[in-house]
């Protein structure tokens, strides 16, 4: 890596400035003294590039004369690029080419991340360069340094992480108010937790993302948002919120890293997806847009990270914890951790990956359609925990059917899979309600 | 630094081999091949310092030919040395003997960083290795390099933690029992969570160690034990449990690390003592021998760390976390963060620092008494902000007395101990019961 003479100023090029860009300039501006002091040297704000240099953006105590169109120069001039664009491209090209150039790069971008990281960890590498993004998953919370620095010398088993605060906002609305998926995503929208267009969190993909670098970090294996099983939560339903309630759990979208043992040798299973989670266990407290990640180590134990996962000043706080580090190595030489994929674990079919579950059917009310029922879990090996059956009347027909509720012990997702098709052809019963997976236990 | 050759071992001396110790032992050898990935080279363990030769070791599954009680030739001998013995002395003269032969340490030593951290600093600096010292607070849960490093462009302002888990153990099991210190004292140590001598713990040294080694990270400034303001939880009654019961409060031994602004300027005050806690606080729901760090930063908001605070294993997963990022240093270049002392704040008086307090009296139960006691508070500018009264009848004597609970609005210490000097002087009031802090509003 290049070393920088000590007290000369550190050029930064900052990609962006929405909400996390505006609060990452602010703060390089109101603290450069502490930054000067913690890093050895200064850093100077060489240029801040945005889509169009019209905008009013007196707010931020940055000279106008440094905005810029031209993101392709401004990073060929900065000894650290700062990318908070997000996406695909052209972030991946600018920030190839700032490696390229022998800048290193602290970036925010989950989604370039999960998709072609290995692409900018092998540039960075060939640079010389850092490449870090703390801010990528949770925001504030130190997650990825504690994984993949702390956590250097243990075995980490498992991840499970509240990583996306507008899936958490609606689950916790929808607990408390009682309230549908549809009309608690529109009041999140209003309150500015959900995008206009809310897919990207609400179809699982933004914690998948996540998931795919954590899964990386703790398991040195390369896993992209790609082999992440994901599920969203458009299909959560106020009677699934009820029936966790009577489980005495509440519904979480999880990121569940996983490093488990088959019959076909160890691997890494990865799976984003609502699961209800017992009221005791500490991420069901985890309220509003702030994210939790718990970690399993072998020898650490249970940890859990809390905290702010998004929004500008937070995801700043990350970013320039990593501008110092890298900032600090440009000064006294050296370089942070680069790719650890030496342990190459496959990634395990989703079908291969247990919990518990907590299936809700529909079928006639009459004798033997629970013996039915229960021969199918027993024919697929999927062993059941309790049954409760309800008798509802349809107020229309007057005809009375039952609800049956199964919760099942640990099986596999083939097994589960395999067991509700079956359910599904008894001509007893009339629907399959629900299946909703259950962690945490 | 001096770099090794990459793939040439890299010799590690390990200093005691008591709990912890033999965890790092078993961990260095069963995890030999991943922590040779992680590190770029091979680890070799040169020699295990301990007391006696003698004891049987056969579980430790390293050489016995290695053992030696000659830790003073084992320091010179090594690229990495790995404290774990405690104390100030002989650790002390090791450490920097070890530091001045070109090695980097590795410490989980509180007392002596908390006594003497600037000159393992200075020596370290000096000499070009690392001195990094995770174990030392908090046990496995990432609180340090945290704190040191993610939030090293942020400005924390408060660190409020329970980083002793002897204590905590104790008042858990006081809250839930309703038994005395002093029996449960004696059920911990009988159970293994209490040292025979448990004066460090229950006396809040170990905790003030932590916290002057969490302040110092926290607010870049030199804070020792000694300028910790520190209460132990001896004085902690059943009384006290069952009134901090009463105030939908748990009492937790609390290091609390502010930042904070009095007339006489910035400054940092540090201060160890047991304080009552809302239930619902995420630090009141910390069980057992469990530690929790609570974080306050301008950027980042509030950050909670959760995790187990000590054990063989646990901690040996901080000092490995620690051992690949030095030894990586060694394969690759660079150091770690050192001494960062430049903020430079002055160390408060503790009768600066403001808190809530819960003050029980008893008092005369006759007119006027409420009014005398409500002066004496006014007088000295501390604010209240409920007063709960009992009566109480005298089983023995047929009397009448009454006990007044007053609980304040944040007010300094001095003004409080002022108050209390005064109040202990009404001729209605019998006695000042107790004094409690609350926290965590």
């Amino acid at each position: 890596m290049l070393t920088s003479e000590p007290g000369k100023p550190i050029r930064v090029a900052l990609l962006g400035c929405g909400v996390v860009g505006s609060s990452v300039a602010r703060m390089l501006v109101e603290q450069a003294d502490d930054l000067a002091a913690r890093i050895g040297a200064p850093l100077e704000l060489v240029g801040v590039a945005v889509r169009r240099i019209g905008k009013d953006r007196s707010d931020i105590p940055v000279d106008p004369a440094l905005f810029t169109t031209d993101a392709a120069t401004l990073v060929t001039a900065a000894d650290i690029v700062i990318e908070v664009v997000g996406g695909i491209d052209p972030a991946r090209e600018l920030l190839l080419s700032a490696i390229a150039n022998g800048a290193s790069v602290v970036t925010a971008n989950k989604a370039l991340l999960a998709e072609d990281g290995p692409t900018l960890y092998a540039a960075a590498d060939a640079a010389g360069v850092d490449l870090y993004f703390e801010a990528a998953v949770a925001g504030a919370i130190p997650i990825l340094r504690p994984i993949r620095e702390s956590l250097a010398g243990d075995r980490v088993a498992k991840v499970l992480g509240i990583v996306n605060g507008t899936t958490n906002f609606v689950l916790d609305k929808m607990d408390t108010t009682g309230a549908g998926f549809a009309e608690t995503v529109a009041q999140a929208q209003a309150l500015g937790y959900a995008e206009a267009d809310p897919t990207a969190d609400v179809e699982g993909f933004d914690a998948a993302a996540k998931a795919a670098l954590l899964a990386s970090l703790a398991f040195h294996t390369r896993v992209s948002g790609r082999d992440v099983y994901r599920e969203g939560i458009t299909e959560v339903s106020a009677a699934d919120m009820a029936a966790a309630k009577e489980m005495d759990c509440v519904v979480k979208l999880l990121a569940i890293c996983e490093r488990s043992t088959t019959p076909d040798g160890e691997g890494v299973c990865v799976r984003v997806h609502p699961a209800m989670i017992a009221r005791t266990h500490p991420l069901a407290s985890v309220r509003d847009a702030y994210n939790a990640v718990f970690v399993q180590a072998s020898a650490a134990g249970e940890l859990m990270f809390y905290g702010k996962g998004a929004g500008g000043d937070p995801t700043a706080s990350a970013v320039l914890g990593d501008l110092v580090a890298v900032a600090r190595h440009r000064v006294s030489g050296g370089r942070g951790p680069g790719e650890s994929a030496y342990a190459d674990l496959p990634i395990l079919d989703f079908g291969t990956s247990s919990t518990r579950y907590h299936i809700s059917l529909d079928v006639d009310d009459r004798p033997g359609v629970l013996a039915a029922v229960a021969t199918e879990f027993a024919r697929h090996d999927v062993s059941i925990d309790t049954v409760r059956q309800h008798v509802l009347t349809d107020p229309e027909t007057g005809e009375q059917r039952a609800n049956l509720v199964v919760v099942t012990h640990r099986a596999t997702e083939a097994a589960l899979a395999a067991t509700v098709d079956a359910l599904a052809g008894l001509d007893t019963v009339a629907e399959v309600v629900s299946v909703m997976r259950v962690e945490g236990a």
